[in-house]
């Protein structure tokens, strides 16, 4: 007896997993039963040098062969993207094939009909490795928390931003020196801006969100800010109000509908998140019942997305030994009990803020600032001002108490406007956790 | 349809199940597919008042009125301590019930029995709660790495013990201060040796490595030392070289045998176990595949352990649903793949080490002692020594790079005797993490 599956895409994360899978073979057999085997894996091209030896005549160019093969029982999709990653899923569900993929964007995308199509054939899709990496977060809030209801997801899910951010705290050194040298280090693409502009995410989170709410979120209705814009002087003034600044996803149950967002923002320096450095993610979920809980690890590379790669196969494995496929369905709720939850406007978002205001040096201007805030209901909690002109300037930095957004942004449009400004308000968001 | 479950133990932990199951009803039904019934719970005495109101009827005193009753499928229990509660479990298991017990003791001494008598009828025990309150740490293990190779699992296991080093490193209190006060809070038992002495540690311990390594790990073969001889002033020549100081689980795959010890340990202050304080729990595991990951949470208290326990209830349920009880077996490992490993004993241990001897303030007194730890091979890697004296010695602190325990004792066995020295040398070890 073995469990035989087939690999499509043996890139990176193709490559870690078959690396687990050969390797720790002996030991994956002790704690599933049974041996799982490896029995084709599909490429593009057969003449690619290879990260890992694999047997001769494992490789084949021919993904039908895979999803048509009676003694494939499970299915594993690591080529990523959206076409054809997509249908070769929908064909595998449709053959009966129970599907893990590590795909953040087609699930995403288009989780809703693939969910549906699983349900219909009666078979498995799981995909822990498509958030966090090694790092099991899906399972916990499918399995774990199976009693809480989820009050706040706060996450550093993008590896590369948080390396940036990192590096640019405690270095001091500007954006683009710290992409470049990430880039020609392998850390980070060569084309970055799904990773910087916030997208990757906001895919994450919005598989996340569903999770946690039981609803679909729609990508287009997450707010999205990625992190191309911060400057490492704002890093330094949040350092010395005693925060650390983070790019981090946020879902979260209000009385007015889910908040769900990506941004910057500054979290408090004696918070464990703050504790998350370099390429690290972390998941901090508070539940009605368990409190506060942390996941913390590698969110990306080779090693750590192939162990959630095989963590998913074992356990469809279990599934299919057990024949209990469809035992948790693909998003911890019934496919039935799925709702549409309402979405908060972002302009209905009520946090506290951290402003840095460029002003000319001249009596009277912190007064026109603070009226123009006054005005619009905006408290002021803390204020540094400090002689270092710049090109006829100074930066004041604000920390504002709760504020709704929709009257910050209408107070930055007529500070902006204020003829002692000298250049647009740079504005961060504190996220308390 | 519904899933009915008796529950045996309305203490602090029944009446947190037994809240989430009531207040949470609809959304555990939503992601189960079914409603969960509890339909007995027993106590001893149906005259105590009781922290949360249940409907009429459903408080017994006849825990054989669960164990035989034909419609529960599922029976919690939370009693705690050996016996009754590990004749309830095994009476219940060979009654056909699928078991969920939160009781670390019972686990660890008696666990093999439980988990052979679990296999042999055919049903399905469960135990997230045992270990790490609402952090899943139990499933990680058993599900989230399966794939893994556990390289080593260091934990802060007992949040009594981690409340009471914190407040003693922030605050500088001593031991019993702080102890005092955690009891009149509630925080630590009217009886706190099981946790100060590193008692209830070394039972979670035991149950993490057999996990972890699918072998059994007696507790007498645990080396345990807890945290009642700690001194302020060592966590603060600690801080001062840039260590947390936490009572730690720790275990290890070696070349020699696994590592498996519970004892006070410095930590370096950028590692993110340092910033896990007060009543918090941890769990730092390094996997081949996977790298480091941690899990943090509160490792004890009503609704958190409650979330587990209800957290293991629907992982049951799911199985009763799907046919499917033994589809993940008790120690990850199948019961036919369990070993018996080597232990390595305390005396071979290497790592670093912190000392601070008590020495007469006099000259020649570091060479004396420096000469003693050089016969023995250990090598020093800094020294503090202040002038502070008190009641005619001062303290002399150093720490060493790697060295060999059994080497470390005899050393200061006769650092220990030598004229110079007025008192016996504290010791902790230094975990590298």
């Amino acid at each position: 007896m073995s469990i035989k599956i087939g690999i499509i895409g043996f890139g990176t994360v193709g490559s870690g997993t078959v690396k687990i899978l050969f390797e720790n073979q002996a030991l994956i057999k002790k704690r599933l039963g049974c041996p799982l085997v490896v029995k084709k894996i599909a490429v593009r091209d057969l003449s690619l040098p290879r990260r890992i030896a694999v047997p001769e005549g494992l490789l084949t160019t021919d993904v039908e062969a895979i999803i048509k093969d009676p003694e494939i029982k499970i299915v594993v999709e690591l080529i990523g993207g959206i076409e054809p990653a997509r249908t070769y899923i929908l064909k595998a569900l449709e053959a009966g094939k129970h599907v893990v993929t590590a795909n953040k964007a087609v699930l995403a995308e288009h989780g809703r009909e693939l969910f549906a199509a699983a349900a219909e054939r009666g078979v498995d899709i799981a995909f822990e490795a498509a958030v966090g990496g090694g790092v099991p977060i899906i399972k916990t809030l499918k399995e774990s928390l199976a009693g809480n209801r989820i009050l706040s997801l706060v996450g550093i899910v993008n590896g590369t931003c948080n390396y940036i951010l990192t590096r640019m705290t405690e270095e001091g050194l500007a954006f683009e020196t710290v992409l470049k040298e990430a880039q020609e280090a392998g850390f980070a693409e060569a084309d970055p801006s799904l990773d910087i502009e916030g997208w990757d995410a906001a895919h994450k989170l919005a598989i996340l969100a569903s999770l946690a709410y039981g609803t679909e979120v729609p990508l287009d209705r997450i707010y999205v800010e990625g992190i191309r814009d911060i400057e490492p002087l704002d890093l330094s003034f949040a350092r010395e109000l005693g925060f650390v600044t983070k790019l981090l996803a946020i879902c979260r149950e209000t009385g007015e509908g889910l908040e769900v967002r990506v941004h910057p923002a500054l979290i408090r320096e004696d918070h464990v998140l703050s504790s998350v450095r370099m390429a690290y993610n972390a998941f901090y979920i508070r539940g009605d019942a368990v409190g506060d809980i942390l996941l913390y690890g590698l969110g990306a590379g080779q090693m750590p997305t192939g162990s959630a790669v095989v963590s998913d196969i074992v356990d469809l494995a279990r599934n299919v030994l057990a024949g209990a496929s469809g035992r948790v369905p693909p998003l911890s709720y019934q496919m039935a009990a799925l709702s549409s939850q309402p979405l908060k406007p972002m302009e209905d978002v009520v946090c506290r803020y951290y402003f840095r205001f460029s002003a000319i040096d001249r009596p009277g201007v912190l007064s026109k600032i603070a009226g123009v805030l006054g005005e619009k209901g905006i408290s002021i909690a803390a204020v540094i001002q400090k002689g270092r002109e710049e090109k006829g300037s100074v930066p004041i930095v604000m920390l504002t108490h709760e504020a709704r957004e929709a009257a910050v942004r209408e107070a930055l449009a007529r500070i902006d406007h204020l003829d002692i400004v000298t250049a647009p308000t740079k504005i961060l968001r504190i996220e308390e956790g």
